[in-house]
């Protein structure tokens, strides 16, 4: 059997999501450590993590390598790959994506909405596309073996990435705007040139990404979901719900507005709807993901292609993108 | 053969010395890289490593395992264990144990010569023992695998050290007091308890630990390792030269002195003497571990002897000592 992997949650943490994660059978999930925290914020984040993996040895920990995926489902725990929204954690040190890499940070967006030191989120009106510091740190991102996620970042920036990445990149979490047309979703070119790279996309449940929001039904995404396999391949797309389960609104406001405003900032919300969206229905939290599966039987998808989609894919991606890039003379640590 | 291991280098770190390492077959250094400085700086520090280990993956990398000394003898290099001469690297934060050991730390030092929170340092009048931070951090060493080293700890503090900790610990760097009554070298109660409890010595050539200093002969150093063989059993010895290659005397005084006084400390040495004394003439640099060898064979070390104190005893410890605590029920990634 295929592993089930979420590319993409930032829950509030707890006992009770763990154990939802080994009901739902999920045997890793890239989770979001950091959005806005310097570096030695990251690391306390990093170190409230280790807590939970000393509390839960039973239900979850560390993942550091693909085999990770395999320890987990040999022992029914769920390894947790750690990632960041946004380049703060690397200050403007370039030796920090190293430190990172080796405590385990897997993923790095480019940026979160705003203009960061390496490229443009999609919120910014002009998009510079990399920058000089962007470029070095794609470079030493794909001589490391972290994953450059450009789930909020703006076009240019993004093409730019798939171009200039020599590893293939993710966007861990986001639909087609093609589908739904949000400022977070994607443009079929950005698709189109991610598949041919030999990247990912996680398909979110985020209800700001879905069409009609939370009451989009569990069929209208997986006809989405099919649709792209169309556009981009079965190969290239996976699951990165984006699930922020019990997190309180005071969250998505630092999410949003971390210390680069004094003002708010409603991001893919609204004065009137401030906080987090409610979540659909056919998907509450981790126990949920035998409902995607079923969705996407629904719609026809073979067991092969629903294996591939709701974890085998992003297995094969981890396994490409997690070990440094090669060298022939030696052995290097992961 | 058995593996040539030293304990305890601070150089300043270039090619050349890179070179006479391989030069002197030396399979495996613990290096220091930090005394006074916070995490952040620390950090700063395993980011020049990282610099030196993708300059020169042909000479050196950077030791995780007692893995990497067969590693570093099947490939002609030599593998960098990293190590700290003080606590400053954690602050006031136990999380810092576990992420430093992540990063590499293989050894940390409960002090150096002044009272940390830990512990006390040999040139305090007052020596405490183990704080209860001292005490909570021996725990957390023990249980993720870095190994406490107390070669510039007070007499009372290495005791406490020695009984609290669970696994065995270290003197890397120093020499009995009864050969040479220097305020860094030990008395025969603290090399019996450290020898009792499975704990190792280095034996250093850094001149004030030497009788004589640096006209101390090769024959009184080797007598003086033959003795304290007798003393301590020939398993719990080894080499730990404190070469300190190539340092301006700036950085004496920064060890010394750090931040914590205004004015000048000079530590061992003296406003006559203020800098890095000279050192002996058969111990220049990495390339003279053969002149130990012989040295130990002209006082009558057997071949099997002579293995063990120059590196098949520190193999044994790094193996027994760098991974984390067993936990029956699961794996730990190292």
């Amino acid at each position: 059997m295929t592993p089930r992997i979420d590319a993409l949650q930032y829950a509030n943490w707890s006992e009770k999501i763990f154990r939802q994660m080994r009901a739902g059978g999920v045997d890793a999930v890239h989770v979001t450590i950091t959005y806005h925290e310097n570096f030695r914020e990251t690391v306390l984040n990093i170190e409230a993590w280790n807590r939970w993996f000393e509390r839960h040895p039973d239900l979850i920990f560390q993942g550091f390598t693909a085999d990770d995926i395999d320890l987990a489902r040999n022992t029914k725990r769920t390894a947790i790959f750690l990632g960041s929204q946004n380049p703060s954690c690397i200050e403007d040190d370039i030796g920090l994506v190293e430190v990172l890499h080796r405590l385990g940070l897997r993923f790095m967006q480019l940026t979160y909405n705003n203009q960061s030191l390496l490229a443009s989120g999609c919120y910014e009106a002009d998009d510079t596309g990399l920058t000089r510091m962007g470029r070095e740190v794609v470079t030493e991102m794909n001589r490391v073996g972290m994953v450059i996620d450009m789930s909020h970042s703006g076009e240019r920036s993004t093409l730019d990435a798939i171009a200039y990445s020599t590893r293939p990149i993710a966007i861990t979490h986001a639909n087609p705007a093609s589908w739904h047309p949000a400022l977070r979703n994607k443009s079929d070119r950005v698709l189109r040139a991610l598949a041919e790279s030999g990247g990912m996309l996680g398909f979110s449940v985020y209800p700001h990404h879905l069409r009609g929001g939370g009451s989009c039904s569990l069929d209208e995404f997986c006809r989405m979901v099919a649709e792209t396999a169309e556009k981009m391949g079965i190969e290239h797309i996976g699951i990165g719900t984006d699930l922020c389960q019990d997190q309180p609104d005071s969250v998505v406001d630092w999410m949003r507005a971390g210390r680069w405003t004094k003002a708010r900032d409603y991001g893919e919300g609204s004065a009137d709807n401030p906080g987090f969206p409610p979540m659909p229905d056919w998907f509450r939290d981790n126990r949920d993901f035998g409902q995607i599966e079923s969705g996407l039987c629904a719609v026809g998808f073979s067991p092969e292609e629903i294996g591939a989609v709701m974890g085998g894919n992003w297995a094969r991606f981890f396994r490409q993108s997690f070990g440094a890039a090669e060298r022939p003379d030696q052995e290097v640590a992961q």
